[in-house]
């Protein structure tokens, strides 16, 4: 399969990465997550040449994940925002930070450390049932095929 | 930046793309959670040439997140199962997952439906503070940075 038709598989992360999946579109996400919202800002600290960074940039507006946002009207200028398609990729960069900080963290330690504002405590996030509030591993999984696809999708 | 260089990076959502960041290997630890754990199974599902999946196998291999596990002796065949830091990437091969059955699907609904077996219930899995059990989004987050970078990661 070559990766541009990944979109058409049946499956939700496939079809989430064809967005994005791409190492700098998600590092460009972790960085509006930071507050980053300006284009020479996210190039100054991402380190990619203009063209890159205006590809992943499109690609985010494109999914309605980033909008423009007018912050001058003359001249006209425009940051980027997420919109709340955009926001709800949250839970992604927290548990890709959450697990590096984990088993890659050097001897320096984390190099951020979130904080839940409310109620002062260092963020740990877990995957949790939200119906019955249990914490959540694979094994406690059972999977359901949508049955338009089913014996197509699991092994 | 040249890309080689990202896990130099004071970041762990920078390290831990440096490791599995890649689509192809995001697909093949979604395959993991399914339970596919031999190459040719991988290589049909993911389509992709016998040196991409080498490839990426073997960086998962290199990061400690699969290892081999013989399951029959003469002649030799090993089989790639997840470790616990492997196992420990469930939540964000979930939440890409949530993200696209909310956003991306088509007509047929969601591929798969995730069930929490001992409760029975369909997973909703939200990023909620194991502290005090609220549901957590980017405005609830005070960020601290490691004093070694102060100065360096917050824009």
């Amino acid at each position: 399969m070559r990766w541009q038709d990944i979109d058409q598989q049946p499956c939700s992360v496939a079809r989430t990465l064809a967005i994005i999946g791409d190492n700098w579109t998600l590092l460009v996400l972790r960085d509006c997550f930071l507050g980053v919202r300006r284009f020479d800002q996210f190039q100054q600290r991402l380190g990619v040449t203009r063209h890159v960074l205006s590809d992943r940039l499109r690609k985010l507006l494109d999914g309605g994940i980033l909008e423009k946002v007018a912050y001058q009207q003359r001249p006209l200028r425009e940051e980027y925002r997420l919109t709340d398609k955009g926001r709800a990729l949250y839970p992604v960069i927290v548990h890709l930070a959450q697990w590096g900080d984990k088993y890659l963290a050097d001897t320096h330690g984390a190099p951020i450390t979130r904080i839940h504002a409310s109620c002062g405590e260092k963020l740990d996030a877990v995957l949790q049932c939200s119906h019955c509030g249990e914490t959540v591993g694979p094994r406690d999984i059972r999977i359901e095929e949508n049955p338009r696809w089913r014996g197509k999708i699991l092994p």
